[in-house]
This record gives structure tokens, sequence and C-alpha cells, in this order.
């Protein structure tokens, strides 16, 4: 049997007891993980050290040796982050509906874990402490799949959450880390629908592409963010200059910052130029339509592509538009339903933006940065779907959880 | 372009107009479309005597015919569920959370529709009026693929509810019928990504499983009922005779009925002849353990198979176990997360089968029969889900939303 199956079958062994263990068991299993992180900090700094060391050789770009290195500090932050994980409120058990038949059977809708979740992800090791983490305060159990050039770190904080494990009362099994990290396990595991009962990858593009077109088990997607600003004619000048630097600059790397910024036409003609020049500052560089070419130095030729790419860069696509329905129109043409933002004090502009605009997420008068589990209260965050089944926009320890009728009847036939 | 492609071009350009028309406006065309499934009666009548026709030419089996035909009394349900439908609340819009973050920024999390459905069906023509108000109801549009058997009914249906849509305020475009049936043009709907936001298989397991494993669209998967009563031995003897038959014989065909019978062993040395005799009188065929086949006549022996089938008809499996658990361990090995019943007056073993029984409904002292929309009290069934992600067992109308969170801010950065 493949090391792959094998894993597959103990994680599922493990779910009827994951979905049964109380709420203090969880959180005392966290607790025990997060001390265990601080103790063994040495042993995998170490085995860290050979992924680095590999990834040198190896010719790895100096910014995903970055994500890889797993430093005291950082082990620190990871021990503390499963100590607000166990602040955060249970979901399982939760009754979230009930209501009587008129033949008095007694409906219940109780909030259960999904089962077992299969991870797959890219260089970042924490992942590894973080998918296990969530995946076990919610009951689930978790088949991980990292990437060749985190295997050490991988294999070395799998065998410190075992050592947690052991000392709690979860089952031992309830987290495994596929050691054999080729494509065609890769592969398998796609397909592996009587193991597993969700796929969430998280990584770049091309890696949640591959999932979501291979897979057969149901995918969590977590996608790119193409998100805009549209500034509107009656939007307040400095507010919109103000949320396009911040929704732009703060962190261009992210999935929530904007891409592209459209501007009414009436508010360009007599502000285009001071939100030019304050991006300019901010050293963004611009790539603007004809327009904005006319009211600014240094300003590239935008074409086609610049409307659908992601830069995650500072650069910005600047295009002028007719009416906000142009506005809407561009954005459910090039967006990836992600994160959108109108600037206005048109409160018919408003509805019609958040209503037509096709995102997980739609803003009025505020930067597109906060679509966050954290931002948005979570305590949490899974990922961030862009997809329209099972969640939405940002996921907190909800998004791990499925549900199930319990029925009490005193003899009911049909 | 295909006639896929370019019907899937045309469903998907209707859905931002679809998710702001009103409940009235959805209401209206509702009852239109069931005035005119009245007044084309004859027509509908006349385009499926073609494909019953065709049927009975190419040897159709007779109960499949049954499926297929269209008759005066089958058209008035149709039009009736209509305005049936019309009845139950709109979930598009609601405002499910509303909350307000430090910053000043409020969140809501609205109830939207999902965008495009893609349904894939069988031989009944019922399902092309079911699926598309379903549908037209919460705000989304539809791209039906049904089977070649009935294709002359299906043209004829989406006909009329073209007829219904000119005369509404909804895009006429939202319902569109793929008339090219072939297997090429199954798989290109599977990878459909750009245009279909989930596809709803509905037909036999053969159907769901080819979906389940070629799709890249996400799946709402309702599946197969291997579903099991257990007896344990504390149960009311005339209660748990009374619920054996009628989840087994109300109505054999469907995924709710239960296939196989575990019995505690007590209950059984004390009870199983009269739950035999019983069943047999209410010509139930039994598969039985070397106990049971010891305790009646006529009853064939089981094999690991019968434990493993759903049969659909009047035979079901009956075998003993040593204890509550003996018989949560049969179900979650056999079972296919359906529907599952323990019939006890001990309380301690209801909470270990509610919960460690891994299905969509888990009954006490009722019968199975009962997992269903209209018995739910949802007024409406779109199907009834056998997997974690999104609904889980009877799904009504919300089964058939997303959601989107509305941001406002005042200026808002982070």
């Amino acid at each position: 049997m493949s090391d792959l199956l094998q894993k597959a079958k103990l994680v599922r062994a493990t779910t009827t007891a994951l979905a049964t263990n109380t709420t203090e068991q969880k959180n005392r299993a966290l607790e025990l993980l997060s001390a265990q992180l601080k103790e063994q900090k040495t042993f995998i700094i170490e085995e860290n050290n050979r992924d680095i060391e590999q990834g040198r050789n190896n010719g790895l770009h100096e910014s995903l040796i970055d994500r890889l290195i797993l430093n005291e500090e950082r082990i620190d932050d990871m021990a503390d982050a499963l100590l607000e994980l166990v602040e955060l409120q249970d979901p399982i058990g939760e009754i979230m509906e009930e209501w009587s038949r008129p033949n008095g059977l007694n409906i219940q809708k109780a909030r259960v874990p999904i089962g077992v979740v299969g991870m797959i992800y890219e260089a970042r090791p924490n992942v590894t402490i973080d998918a296990a983490s969530l995946c076990l305060k919610t009951g689930n159990a978790v088949l991980l799949r990292g990437s060749s050039s985190a295997i050490h770190s991988n294999t070395a904080l799998v065998k410190v959450i075992h050592d947690a494990l052991k000392q709690s009362e979860l089952p031992n099994d309830s987290v495994q880390l596929i050691e054999d990290t080729s494509r065609e396990t890769a592969s398998e595991m796609f397909k592996l629908n009587d193991y597993l009962d969700v796929l969430i990858p998280r990584g770049g593009k091309k890696l949640i592409d591959t999932v979501v077109a291979n897979a057969s088990v149901p995918v969590l997607e977590t996608g790119a963010g193409n998100c805009h600003l549209f500034i509107d004619e009656t939007a307040q000048k400095q507010m919109a200059i103000d949320i396009a630097i911040n929704a732009k600059t703060q962190r261009p790397s992210v999935c929530n910052a904007i891409e592209t910024i459209l501007v009414e036409k009436k508010w360009a003609e007599n502000n285009l130029e001071s939100l030019i020049t304050s991006l300019q500052k901010a050293d963004v560089e611009i790539h603007g339509d004809d327009f904005a070419v006319s009211k600014g130095e240094n300003i590239i030729e935008a074409t086609e592509e610049d409307y659908e790419t992601e830069y995650l860069d500072n650069i910005v696509a600047l295009k002028i538009v007719d009416s906000v329905q142009e506005a809407i129109d561009h954005i459910n043409k090039y967006g990836t339903h992600h994160s959108e933002s109108i600037i206005t004090e048109n409160e018919e502009h408003v509805v019609a933006f958040m209503n037509e605009v096709d995102a997980a997420a739609v803003y009025h008068n505020s930067s597109t940065r906060f679509t966050d589990g954290f931002e948005f209260g979570f305590g949490a965050e899974i990922g961030i779907s862009t997809q329209k089944l099972h969640a939405r926009g940002p996921m907190g320890l909800e998004a791990l959880t499925s549900t199930k009728y319990l029925l009490h009847g005193t003899g009911q036939i049909k």
C-alpha cells in the first residue's frame, strides 16, 4: 500500500473519535502543541536548516528562502497563535436551528466537523502548524501534503504535533504528513474521494488551478485577487486618494490589494493629476489609458493585458469610465470576484455597485485591504474563498464545519 | 462556437440582471409559466408523444416510459407546484449577519444567487420545469442538459418557459437547454468553470459518479442511500416493527428507504420472529445472518455484498449485533451517509448514535422516510445532499444561494 493510501486510512479512522472530543480536550491538545513547539525549537531549527541549505544549493530565490525560514521568533509566533486559537469559540456541537413538524418530529440542525481535510500547500512550513491546529480545533482530521523544498521542516513539525497528540486525549493519528512529494502522489490525492471530504490548496494560482482542474474530491478554492477601486463622480477627493494609496501600497503582494483604479470622467477631469502625483510619490508605476497618460508624466500606456493582470507589485492600471455602470461592467469582466470598492457620496450608485458587482466582498468608502479573517473579527483564517459554494470570502473556523440533522421522534412513520 | 458554449455565454450574461430582479418579478414569471403550461398542454403532450414513441421503438422498459410520460394530470401538477413555489419566501437579499468592527467598518453578510447552475439529468422531463423554476425563484440562471430520450419533451418545455419569460421582466435567456445530448458535450460541460458556478446531477448513481469523477466545476452531489434501522435492546416492540415495515415498504424505490436492519441480540432473542413474520407478511424478502436464518422460514443467507447493496426493492438485509457500538461501526462502514435511525429507550445510546453515526440525517424512534425537503418543511427540494460541503441532507431554496459581504465605511484604511 502506498504511503498516501496508508496515511489516508489512518486519518480517516480517527474521525469518529475526533468528532466526539470535547472542546476542553481539543484546546488542551493545542496548548500541549504550543508548549512542544517552544520546547523543541532547537530540533525544528536544525531540521529547517537542512531545507534552507538544500534550497540555497538548488539556487532558490532569497524571497522563497525567506518563506522557508523557521527561526526562534517565528516558532514563538506559531506557539502564541495556538494559544489565541484556544480562546476562540468551538463551533462544533452548536444547534444552528431547531423546529418541530406537525407530526411531532423534532428537527435539529447541528454543526459537525467536515471529517478529513486534505491540505496541499507550497513552501511555507508554518502552514503545517496553522492547518493542523485549525483542523483539530474544529474536530477534523488532516492529511498534509507540503512541498519537497520544506520536507525536513514539515516532517519535524509533524513529529512535534505527534508528541503533543500523544500527551492529549485526541487520536494520535489525526494529523498525517505525506512524505512522498511527487506529482504522481499529489494526483492520486486529488481523487481520494473515499478518504478525503475536502481539498484545500494554499499557494500560488498555478497550484490552485491544478487542484481545481484535476480533483474529484470537493475543493475549497482560495483564489487570486484582481481587485478594483472605483472613484465615482461625487467621491471626496482626499478620501479617494488616501484609499487608493492604502489599497495599492500598504502591502502590494497580497490578494486584497487593488490592481486597477477606475475613475469617473468628471472626477478625473478635476482630480486625476493629484491622484497620479500621490501614487507616483508612493513609488507606484502607473499603466494608464489615453486620458491618464495625458494627465501625467512617466505613465505607461495600458493594454488589455493590464486589466487582466494581478500585479502583486507597486504597479496599478488606471482607466477612466463614463459611469458607475461602465465600472461595474469592467469589474465583472476582468475581476476575480474577490474584493471591490466604490468611493462615492451617491447612495443610488452604492446600491447599484453593491448589488451588481459579483465579488466575495464589496466595499463602500473603504480600502479593500480588510478582506481577511482577522480584520473581519473571525480570529482565524483558513483562506479567502473566491468560489460560490460552501464559503465565500474570508473563511474562519465555521468554513471547516459541516452540518447534520438530528431528528427525535416518538414512533413517527410516513 | 458550439451550441453548448453559445448557450453558456447566453445564460452567464443574464446573471447580473437576474440577481437584481425583485421577488415580485420572479414570482410573476413563475405565475406566467404556470399559466403557459396549462395553455400549451396539447403542444407539450404532442411533443412528449414523439419521445414515447421513440422510446417504445428503442425497446425502452415500461417503467422508464412511465417516467417519460407527460399527461394532462402531470402537467397540471407541474403548473400547481409553480404556484406553491410562488408562496415560498425568497431567500435572496436576506441580511444573514451584521456587525461593526472597532474601526467603524460595518459588515453585512447577504444572501445572493449562486449565478449559473448547470443541471444534468436523466429521463424525467418534469425536472426541466422543476430545476428551472427553483433556479429562477432564487435568481439563478440555468443551463439544462437532459437526456436524449426526452429531448422533444424538454425542447417543448423550454419553449414554454421562454414564452413565459418573454412576458415577464426576467432576462429571456436565463434558461437554456443544450440540444446536443452527446457524451462529448456533457464532458465539455463538466469543465466549463468560466461559465458555470455549480453542477447538479440528478439521476442514478452512475450519472452522479461520472459527474463527480470528471467535473472541475464544483458539484452538488445528491447521492445514494444505503440506509439502516438499528433496533436496540430497549426498543419498544411494536414501534420497532411498525417503523421497520414503514421505512422498508412504504416506497422501496427511494433513497431514504432502509436497506439493512440491525438488531441488538437480546431484543432479537425475544422479538426477531415477530419482526420476520411482519416483514414477510409485507412481502419483504429477507437476506439474514445465521441467527436470522435460524429464526424464520425462507430467509436467504446474507453475504458481505448484501450489506453494501442499495436494493431499492422489497428486500432487506437483517443482521444481529452485540451492541450499539457494533451498530454504529457497521453503519459507518457500509452506509452512504444518508439517513440512519435508532429505536431505543436508552438515552445514552441515543447520544452515542447521534454523535458517532456519520450521516446527513440521524433519527431516534422514527422512520427514515422523512429525509425530504417537503417533510422537513422547506416547501421545495433540489435534492438530498450526501456530501459535506455547502449543503447536507434535504436541500431547499437556500442550497441554491451563496453569500456576499457588503462593507460600508467612512474612509477606512489599513
